[in-house]
């Protein structure tokens, strides 16, 4: 399945584009117009002009090559219009609008299906907001951007059956600056699905992980076949995991999500991640976006205050992590910065490193510098109690300037100052999280993304 | 043990008192200063005056009845301090410095016990924090405000073992407008300890709700039959759960952090709510500082995103909460809303009810209104996805006229637009949260909460 034209149209046509406010075609015609540069056509039968570019009264009468159209009409002449595209040779296809199988209109879907087979198209939807593509701005969805951000172009791909939910997280990671490379809200799935994105996505070079919001596949066999194949992690956040969720989801996306059991063992044969929380799937998005991947599982955590060491090690167990064993040329590096004065000698040395709640920044680098140069070390967890009056701001450059090979994770809990730091370090590509336990999560989920060997 | 003094003395003498920046006992004159009205008399032997306030050379040398000291010495000298506090007359003792069992000189901590029951004094510490109380601002924390907020006064107890993780919490609560009542920081609680603290509390009028981090507690017995005797409900933060987070907290705060089986039973035993992580506890902390305590476990969900409903239940029967089943009066009312046109026919009216997409904020409030009045309805979760160009900002004031007995949550993941209309429902009362298991979290919380029956 060639993708190429779904997501680079060079030309697009809005079905039920409109110059009224409100209505979900004028909405998209604002999305696409806002930044992307290919040839766009809106089509309405009553308007000659949409929104200052010339309109079509059907996509018959339009003589350029369209590559994709986006339909954005009631579930019923939707039929017929998908016909249409098939005789004016439209590649591709995204079909927004609602109202098909989930409201009991399966019967529309199936004519829709066949004739997209008949005419080899390609289809996302129905009952979805389409796609974001960062790359060339193809944006079809319809939320307004003062409501819901775009990310900026980066690594991440996040694929959901759920559109609103999708949109959230769009927003959620704009704000966090995590970088996407595809958006596809697929909705019904008619025709590609969960099987073929992955496929796609696997071969596609801006794409190095991918998540997925699901709440049932339609070919569990295709998808866990295509989630194998894959030479990207794959992420999911599978919902109706218990049986009123399921039958929730039935009438939300007419997905049956099937025995989670089912699920939960086939993910783990697929080496998919699952993820139960959004806030988890944010977090382990946060650090593969900001970080280079750990070579193994070995976590040192370097705190100013002895709790978090504490929590930080109670999560980093149960998570199935270890708490990396020192090399002794790290303790005799260790002694030589009590000697030299910059670790004092009450500090607990031993991992998690409690370099005590009067740690400056100094200190803090040394310290850091000393683990992340240890062969047993894969990842190292800095704890920020920025309530100190100890810690200077320019631990900011300092943790800047120890980035190199291994990942560095940060965890800062508490208020409006700490959370002014947090963002200048942030800046620096370091992701810092509020507890430890959701940085335990984030390096969790970094560990399970490493190459499969 | 009456610690009318200790939270509510007339005087203050700050042992250890300093004109010198950076200093401990400089900092806490500063805290102290900046809002408590009562008499503070700063120590230090070389200096006539500490920060514009006449300085003695001793606590033997004040005429005046001294009812709280604060020392901020180091740990060496604190022993003979403590015997002239006793001399003194001083009534209640705070130690901040560290250096005493945590360090390997328990010795210390002997002769101070001795001391402290030789005179009848209480004594919180040492290597501590002491005390915050936003009732009077008696405020012994040597964090600077610009880096760690104080709460503004309220109903939440918040005692911490760790200093460190005491002040982030504090921090936090107070960037979410969670109100405190007390703050304690008890360190290695040599006299007052977990039980004291909860037995005083239980009784305090101030304090509704407490919570402990902590990562072993003195005497367990006695704990636990404070808190089977306690008339506030209890959360507590344990950690030092696994083999080497307790072998961390031993070096912390010299804590035997005793198998977790042991803790997990008893808690379950005298009720205490347990919550395995920071955010779990902030969570549930927020709503119950927010909202009603609910009469019983049934939830009703109401939203505009169909994925995130399915999500809400999940984590609702997760954590054994209940769908609620609507009466036929709501199938009736909502029947009736679909008749007038407020709710269109292919919204789902069944829990959880999903009022779609295009909901504006009269459908929300109808909806909302309509299963608050369901006698089966315990709680209401509102999900809010910001992202629709459908929902209206008067959404703020309606949720805000709902308000009533029965507890409403919210829920809004998303970035800017979602985090602007979030603050001003949380300025309502509101609690609002980013993700659907973080408001089953908070209303988990919030039933463990209700009276014991």
């Amino acid at each position: 399945m060639n993708l190429e034209g779904m997501f680079f149209p060079e030309s697009v046509a809005v079905i039920g584009a409109s110059n009224r406010e409100g209505k979900v075609g004028n909405a998209i015609m604002k999305s696409l117009k806002r930044k992307y540069s290919g040839r766009i056509y809106p089509i309405n039968v009553k308007e000659d002009n949409v929104l200052g570019i010339d309109a079509f009264s059907s996509i018959i009468n339009i003589e350029d090559e369209i590559d994709l159209a986006i339909i954005a009409l009631p579930a019923k002449i939707v039929p017929k219009i998908v016909e249409e595209c098939g005789e004016a040779g439209v590649g591709n296809l995204i079909i927004v609008s609602a109202g098909f199988s989930e409201a009991g209109r399966g019967d529309l879907e199936e004519k829709i299906k066949e004739t997209v087979e008949d005419y080899d198209m390609n289809l996302i939807g129905p009952n979805c907001l389409g796609i974001y593509n960062p790359y060339n701005e193809l944006d079809t969805i319809f939320n307004p951007p003062k409501r819901q951000d775009r990310p900026e172009p980066g690594s991440v791909a996040f694929l959901s059956q759920s559109g609103a939910f999708g949109a959230a997280t769009l927003d959620w990671f704009s704000e966090a600056d995590i970088g996407l490379s595809k958006f596809v809200s697929y909705g019904n799935r008619v025709d590609i699905d969960e099987a073929d994105l992955i496929d796609h996505l696997s071969n596609d070079e801006k794409t190095e992980f991918i998540i997925y919001y699901i709440e049932g596949v339609k070919d569990g066999r295709r998808f866990f076949e295509a989630a194998r194949r894959s030479t990207k992690p794959i992420l999911a956040v599978k919902s109706g995991r218990t049986e009123e969720g399921s039958s929730a989801a039935t009438s939300h996306t007419a997905s049956l999500a099937g025995k989670d059991k089912v699920y939960e063992g086939a993910f783990k044969q697929s080496n998919v991640i699952r993820a139960y929380d959004l806030r988890e799937m944010f977090n382990i998005a946060k650090a593969f976006s900001f970080q280079p991947l750990p070579h193994g599982d070995n976590v040192a955590i370097v705190t100013n205050g002895g709790g978090a060491g504490v929590m930080a090690t109670d999560d980093l167990v149960d998570k199935g992590l270890n708490l990396a064993r020192f090399t002794k040329k790290t303790k005799e590096d260790f002694d030589h910065a009590v000697e030299e004065g910059i670790i004092p000698e009450h500090a607990t040395l031993d991992n998690p490193v409690d370099i005590i709640g009067d740690a400056p920044s100094d200190r803090y680098q040394k310290s850091i510098d000393i683990v992340l140069k240890d062969d047993n070390v894969d990842v190292v967890i800095v704890v920020l109690l920025f309530q100190s009056p100890a810690i200077e701001e320019d631990i900011i450059e300092k943790l800047d300037g120890l980035q190199g090979e291994k990942p560095i994770i940060a965890v800062a809990p508490g208020g409006r100052y700490t959370h002014k730091l947090t963002e200048k370090i942030e800046e620096k590509g370091i992701p810092v999280y509020q507890t430890p336990a959701e940085a335990v999560e984030a390096v969790w989920g970094l560990t399970r993304c490493c190459p499969k060997t």
